[in-house]
């Protein structure tokens, strides 16, 4: 029953996503000057995405092959290949699928942002908001489908323990399109910035924005591939491998709750839906109010709506067992408390964005060199945050189900996983607000480069500082979901080794110890302690490339446009106008070659580590193997396994403060260059101003490029490993 | 009777330091102009060093008293409460005394040096090489004699399997004392280097090391105090710390070596100083030869004296167990592949330098990112070599020892343990070679001041650019044997822990299951892995406040010299000298001050994070508790020793790779803005040059002060588990 109603409110939720396209792209899209530009972003955008759809389903087709060839090769795994791949495949589908909607839509609601910023400001946030809503409803809705349609054809309520280790498939698959789109939008949105600057106002000396640069709509193209599309499929991903994930630590509970437990997760993200639906109509901003006002009074509608929804979903679903109530709350608390820091981090109100606008007075240098350190000093607060979240709920999970008949761990760790679920139960509003980013962004530049009147350019200048301020938030949200999610997919991948392990020794010979669960990673192991240290690199090298990236693909687009001054001279005397497709099509080519090689070797290092170190001998093995699952006596080889569940959890560590570090340290470079255009510290063209502007270029392919692919990154190594974790043995 | 060959070489050692020592200072003193800025660079030092030494002493006793405290609260622990506190004083004034030492024949050897070079390179090489040597055989001197003394005097001979475990206290001692010498010497150096460069090279535009800088002593006397007194400290405790971990781990081993295991680390660190004293004599260079060839010379014929003694220690003391030799092997070789790979991060033949100074062609923005990524990178390469290590030296200690009748683990992590030997058993030359760098960078400074000849300057450059290699490689040494060492010291802990419980259960009602170790460090368990975040985290924080602190200590040196310049007019117009000593004693008491803080955190994050963890509930205990020690059938509550062991592990992880980032980032960073000054890219004075000059500046407080200080953390943070380790349970 739960499980239709679901369905049915996911299918409500794809319904109101279509309602608010509609009114969006309904109303008026402007003047044709600046229907003309929008329809060169459009262009571009499409055009990138449609070849990064290619490369991506090239390459997601050939993983598929190797995945069933890998599962087919063992007649353990056999039965699964094609149930597996199938799921896999149909998560990259829907992720492909939430990530070009998201940016259809926004690509349109540009356009009418702008026209509408014309008129009212309230018009403008509305059309903004709404055509972000479309993203992620559709987002939350398709995972919500997706999964829930899976689990029914794969015959869940006839093996309702089994059918959610069927489904890990379909996060992977989610993840694996999510990094690629999140990777390859990443470096192009970046490139074309920083190649656009570059070339315009340090060489040519034009502003921002201005037409008669080349890479100018390849710059407003890179807002909405890397901002839209790249976010959207990070969220999907979130949302399918986080549900998968409580799905699959719902079915180790199944004795408590039955059915419920494990469909509690799908419950949690048709309560997010409806949420976030109310929180995105009531908001309405006054004239000359803070865009930032109104967009928080929907976030806190659509949390006070989730919490209430949370309630009667514990109460019909686990029994009212309100200890695990309090787990949904203090995830939500810590999503309110993540935003809180990165406020305070990001926001030039604040010591370290005026720290670090302080130190721009001594040059580039120091302005570099205090903003590392303001960088490095961000992960303090919110690990203490999620270290307290993932006590708390621990325990809150333990005296939730002190009455259970399993052990304490999987009630913790089912603790936790709700919190996970507090915590994105208003996913879909918290991507509309990021959504909301680049389409203001692209409204700003296209009044810009239209050359509208001064009064309505304050407007958008308000709307795009709102914008700025939101996509920072969301990708502290983005992280602490990680974070706390992570310790999910630990579990899961760790349950669905024991499950494996089962398996394995339900032959003549093998031996099952009663009370065995494969929980136990141990840091004093060789093997467990290498596949740790790899993790960590696969961390730092992952980010090195993305940054190499960045920056060879902004090479290309600045000779590109050194080029076409050459080729053209009316093009700066404004004269004749330049080849904007030209620049578009050259950052999509480079871009789209650059994210192979990272993507890749996230998706082949777990691989090779887990099929090299199963071949490890015993000899490497910690401890006197009693009470091991055995065959004839012959203790289960671990050691693949163990080396691979290191790898994932350090590598999940160092990502989250890798990702913290850029993403806040970008944040706050990009603010203290803002705080001092503002008039402080000499102001516009001062030294100082000229200092921040290259922590600000710096800081560009951390906090939009390295630091949003690494959340993307943390995901996949969690579901890669879950679907490889059979062949690990 | 090995103790005694040990120490009776030790004491031969400390004879040969005296020698060279004598050597250098009875060689000439040069002209009475180079003496005046000798004199003012040894006084600065000598003054810095005593307040250093002051404030250090009193954190030292204050900690000591704590830690006597702490001892004595429990009936278990009070019986060690006095040996601990002893031991722990003992290796402080060790430390401490060999880092002054080290530091008094350098500031002595840089005016020998310069005048040296006068007349001829080959003299000018030994007299620093040989000035080096005095701190590197006293570093390893001391602590061999040190240690060695304990032991006999603890009751070496009547109690072997225990009493190793009351030297950690020697090690922590020692580590500590290493922490504050390396930060605030640290701080100094790069404070007033950055300080002097920006308020002299760039407000000023007056040279390097010109003596109308009134910061350019303070400069000078960083080098000595920073990365002589520094290096010393570092290298001493990681002497001391190792030797006393493979000495606990040769205690488990006892059945199988008696006495002799223990003394082995010993025996390698005599091996080590014939080995190094021999290598420094045979040092030679001719005139038009690169000064890089005669020092590697003499390293090769270190390493080539040092296999040979390890091959005699193996027949004699492990009884000729070949493959024990082979991780002996193992550790040297390592130790070479660190340096190779140092080499090709750090110089401008190869790609990453080459990479740098290209990218600095389009301004300081892409240089910075550029050398991030090549920061970024580094770690990929010695994490393989290290991971290649531990597994193999782990399997040849488990197949040396096949016919021995403990349990793998022990063999396999001796087999590590007398890798790290290996790789330490030329400790004392490589530190010869890394103080050699300061000792020919001061004597370039005095050269430069006192206007000698061009043709002099061309060969202290040429001894300043092979000092800056030597610097760049002792670092990927250091942090190498850092990475090693850790396992081997985590074991260590996980014995100590082991020791404890046993203690602990040895009550009425007690029960100890006759195979339990402790060796079980459960990422899968949420204090170890909310132990392993905080880990991470300290690491970040550390350096964000390292880096900080050099931040705010340049700024007293700027304005001390702005107001010099102001005050008195003749400074700049050469009729006048500015007051050096003053600048002197501002960075002193500013770098004192700052030093407190990230020091105190890595002392305290470890005891509040064992003591609050002990205190959890068993409900966060995961699995099912069988054959665990017990009182009374309540099984003993490991959760604080785990989150600690957590927080050692990841915190060591997190710190390896955040210090290779930092020391060959920065020496990366330095070594493209040489090459741009060799004549690429538009050579001095051109835009890339600035760009390279902002790169190099960021750099700085990377390499000099963050990235070595995270060595010595990493070691801190071992001794300080080890030390605290029976209050955690």
């Amino acid at each position: 029953m739960y499980l239709w109603v679901a369905l049915a409110i996911g299918v409500l939720g794809l319904i109101s996503a279509l309602l608010f396209a509609r009114s969006v792209l309904a109303s008026d899209a402007g003047t044709p000057e600046m229907r003309a530009i929008s329809d060169a972003i459009r262009e571009g955008a499409e055009a990138f995405m449609r070849r990064q759809y290619t490369t991506i389903a090239v390459l997601a087709v050939v993983i598929a092959a190797l995945l069933y060839a890998g599962y087919s090769f063992s007649p353990r795994t056999a039965p699964y290949a094609a149930v597996t791949v199938i799921s896999f495949l149909i998560g990259a589908v829907c992720s492909g699928f939430a990530g070009y909607t998201g940016m259809y839509v926004s690509i349109r609601a540009n356009i009418r942002t702008a026209s509408a910023a014309r008129t009212s400001l309230n018009r403008a946030i509305q059309s903004a908001l709404r055509g972000g809503a479309v993203t992620g409803l559709i987002v939350v809705a398709l995972a919500l489908i997706g999964l829930g349609l899976l689990f029914l054809a794969f015959g869940g309520f006839n093996h309702p323990q089994e059918v959610p280790y069927r489904l890990v498939g379909f996060g992977f698959g989610a993840s694996l399109v999510a990094l690629f789109a999140q990777l390859g939008g990443g470096i192009y949105t970046k490139a074309a910035d920083v190649g656009a600057d570059l070339v315009g106002k340090v060489e040519a000396g034009i502003p921002e924005d201005d037409p008669r640069n080349p890479a100018v709509i390849a710059d407003l193209v890179g807002d909405n591939v890397g901002d839209c599309a790249g976010r959207g499929a990070d969220i999907f991903e979130s949302t399918a491998a986080e549900s998968v994930g409580a799905m699959i630590l719902g079915a180790a509970l199944y004795p408590v709750f039955g059915l419920k437990g494990i469909l509690f997760p799908l419950v949690v993200h048709a309560i997010n839906l409806i949420a976030s639906t109310v929180g995105v109509m009531v908001v309405h901003s006054k004239e000359n109010e803070e865009p930032m006002h109104a967009l928080n009074r929907g976030y806190y509608v659509t949390s006070l709506l989730a919490i209430v929804g949370f309630a009667v979903a514990v109460y019909f679903m686990l029994g009212a067992r309100w200890w695990l109530f309090g787990c949904g709350v203090l995830g939500m608390a810590t999503s309110y408390l993540f935003v809180v820091i990165t406020e305070y981090y990001t926001e030039s109100r604040y010591r370290p964005v005026q720290s670090i606008a302080r130190a721009s007075l001594t040059g580039p240098a120091t302005n570099i060199i205090s903003g590392l350190a303001v960088g490095m000093e961000t992960p303090a607060m919110p690990v203490l945050v999620i270290s307290a979240a993932l006590l708390l709920s621990y325990y809150f999970g333990v005296r939730g189900l002190e009455d259970a008949h399993v052990a304490n761990y999987a009630k913790g760790i089912y603790g936790t996983a709700i919190a996970t679920m507090g915590m994105l139960s208003s996913a879909a509003y918290i991507l509309a607000m990021d959504t909301f980013g680049p389409i203001t962004d692209n409204a700003g530049g296209i009044i810009e480069m239209s050359n509208q009147p001064e009064s309505i350019r304050e407007r958008t200048d308000k709307l795009d500082a709102a914008g700025n301020t939101t996509k920072a938030l969301t990708k502290g949200y983005a992280v602490g979901s990680a974070a706390l999610a992570a310790f999910l997919l630990f579990s899961a991948y760790l349950e669905e080794i024991r499950n494996v392990v089962v398996d394995r020794v339900s032959v003549p010979g093998g031996y099952m110890p009663a009370d065995w669960s494969f929980n136990n990673v141990n840091l004093a192991s060789v093997p467990v302690f290498v596949g740790a240290l790899l993790g960590a690199v696969l961390v730092y090298l992952f980010s090195s490339l993305a940054i190499q990236a960045v920056g060879r693909t902004a090479q290309y687009i600045i000779q590109d446009v050194r080029a076409q001054f050459k080729e053209n001279p009316g093009i700066m005397l404004g004269t004749s106008k330049p080849d904007y497709g030209r620049c578009v099509s050259i950052v999509t080519k480079a871009a789209l070659k650059e994210m192979v090689l990272p993507g890749m070797l996230v998706v082949l290092l777990p691989l090779v580590v887990g099929e090299v170190f199963r071949h490890f001998s015993s000899s490497f093995r910690v401890g006197a193997g009693i009470n091991m699952p055995s065959i004839h006596g012959v203790p289960v080889n671990l050691s693949g396994a163990e080396a691979v569940a290191a790898l994932l959890m350090v590598g999940t560590i160092t990502g989250i403060l890798m990702a913290m570090l850029m993403n806040n340290g970008g944040g706050a470079w990009d603010n203290a260059k803002k705080y001092i255009e503002s008039g402080q510290y000499g102001g516009k063209r001062s030294e100082a101003h000229k200092a921040a502007v290259v922590g600000d270029t710096v800081g560009d392919p951390f906090k939009d490029t390295a630091g949003p692919s690494l959340h993307v990154l943390i995901k996949l190594l969690a579901t890669i490993t879950l679907v490889l974790a059979p062949l690990f043995l």
